[in-house]
């Protein structure tokens, strides 16, 4: 399995805090030593970092959690192989182009049955479940909608609707962004947090680190945070249900 | 204008020491301040860096000089802003997915009309005319082969005869990989070198650093370097002529 963690905000934002943490579990408090991604939104672009070594020990991983990086939208990933062997073309996350927007996508589960999922415009680089299961959403969202971008919240409700069937195939928690709006789906573990004023300390898990967000921030801000474990242990995080969903936009639970 | 920096080797390689030239270029020893980025593959994956920030000033461009990431092709740009303004989305190099293989592009010029450039499969995320190119190249080369991936070197003689096409427009120097083969096309300025046994000291340019390849290779190695203006002034470089190109697969010009 894996571990995911994204973030959804209303200001550029970095992300640490949150990465600091969820490094740690890249092979040192947490077994997924099988490489780590990271994708940041500015606008429209995006830049992915992606390394197939252990968080842990990675120098990118460490140049992520010490230089701030602003970002609305931010997807990682670190990774626990079972489908797939470890290399750079399975590293999440991934991403396309549709309709002149970068799609980003990370998964966390096991699906069987994975090889007859059907795609179309969009074919799978590397030989993961889960990069397979982005390319049938992505083909199937061009088929439905065709060459003309849908408004995009009606975009994602459709992957919504596509994701229900894919649960029958296994375990699928799952975090898209297309830069502005991020979807966060859960089948087993996956929580949500949503920090805004008055902000206070928030005291990471896994490593003796604490931040006070007062500081950091402004009254206005709003930033969302989701992870498949909670990565504060001060603070309460919304535990996603079986089957549940949660879209974003901008830091706000939409 | 911009420059452009690619290497297409048999052996992962890593590309630290040209790099390091290269970056001083990026707001140092030349005018090419308004972003950089670098795209390595390893095996069909890739991993692309990028920084709206100019490259000699950048924590990541310094990890990257730094830091040795063994691929057997990369490529490399760094930026003066022309068509489109400073941000991620005109960050190059641009990459697109078509037939299961990440394609990744860099350019150098400028092109006028280019807004009147068709696109089908492919559409721009940024404002550039040089995304916009890549967009038309990828869709042509879509709806000439359709969903069957043809031999790939037959490919890219199509885009070649393409390019022939785009250089009406204005200065376009061009750098195209699949992760195996990279092609490397001239209209004004481009160089290239291949180093193989038996491997002598280079020396940089940009900055008092030398390197002995004898060192650092096996005798077997085939290391071809292109770039938009010889990174050292020690060896002899192939100056390209205007539209002409190169097609590299693995360090072998071919």
């Amino acid at each position: 399995m894996c571990e995911l963690l994204a973030m959804s905000a209303n200001v550029p934002t970095d992300i640490c805090f949150s990465f600091k943490g969820l490094r740690e579990r890249g092979g040192r408090t947490g077994p997924h030593k099988d490489g780590w991604g990271i994708a940041f939104y500015e606008g429209k672009g995006n830049c992915t970092f992606k390394d197939p070594q252990p968080s842990y020990q990675s120098r990118i991983a460490e140049l992520v959690s010490d230089h701030p990086i602003k970002s609305k939208s931010v997807i990682a990933h670190i990774r626990q192989a079972n489908r797939g062997n470890v290399s750079m073309a399975n590293t999440h996350p991934f991403t396309r182009e549709l309709w002149g927007r970068y799609w980003t996508y990370a998964h966390n589960g096991q699906l069987t049955g994975y090889r007859d999922l059907p795609y179309s415009r969009f074919k799978p680089v590397g030989t993961t479940d889960s990069e397979r299961a982005f390319c049938y959403l992505m083909s199937e969202l061009y088929q439905h909608y065709g060459d003309d971008m849908p408004n995009r919240k009606t975009a994602f409700n459709f992957i919504r609707r596509r994701l229900d069937g894919l649960r029958e195939l296994g375990v699928f928690n799952m975090l898209l962004t297309d830069g502005e709006y991020l979807l966060a789906y859960c089948t087993s573990k996956l929580h949500w947090i949503t920090r805004r004023a008055p902000f206070s300390i928030a005291r990471l898990s896994d490593v003796d680190v604490d931040i006070d967000f007062a500081e950091e921030t402004t009254p206005n801000d709003v930033v969302s945070v989701i992870t498949t474990e909670p990565l504060t242990n001060n603070e309460h995080w919304h535990k996603m249900a079986c089957g549940e969903s949660q879209l974003f936009h901008y830091g706000e639970p939409v």
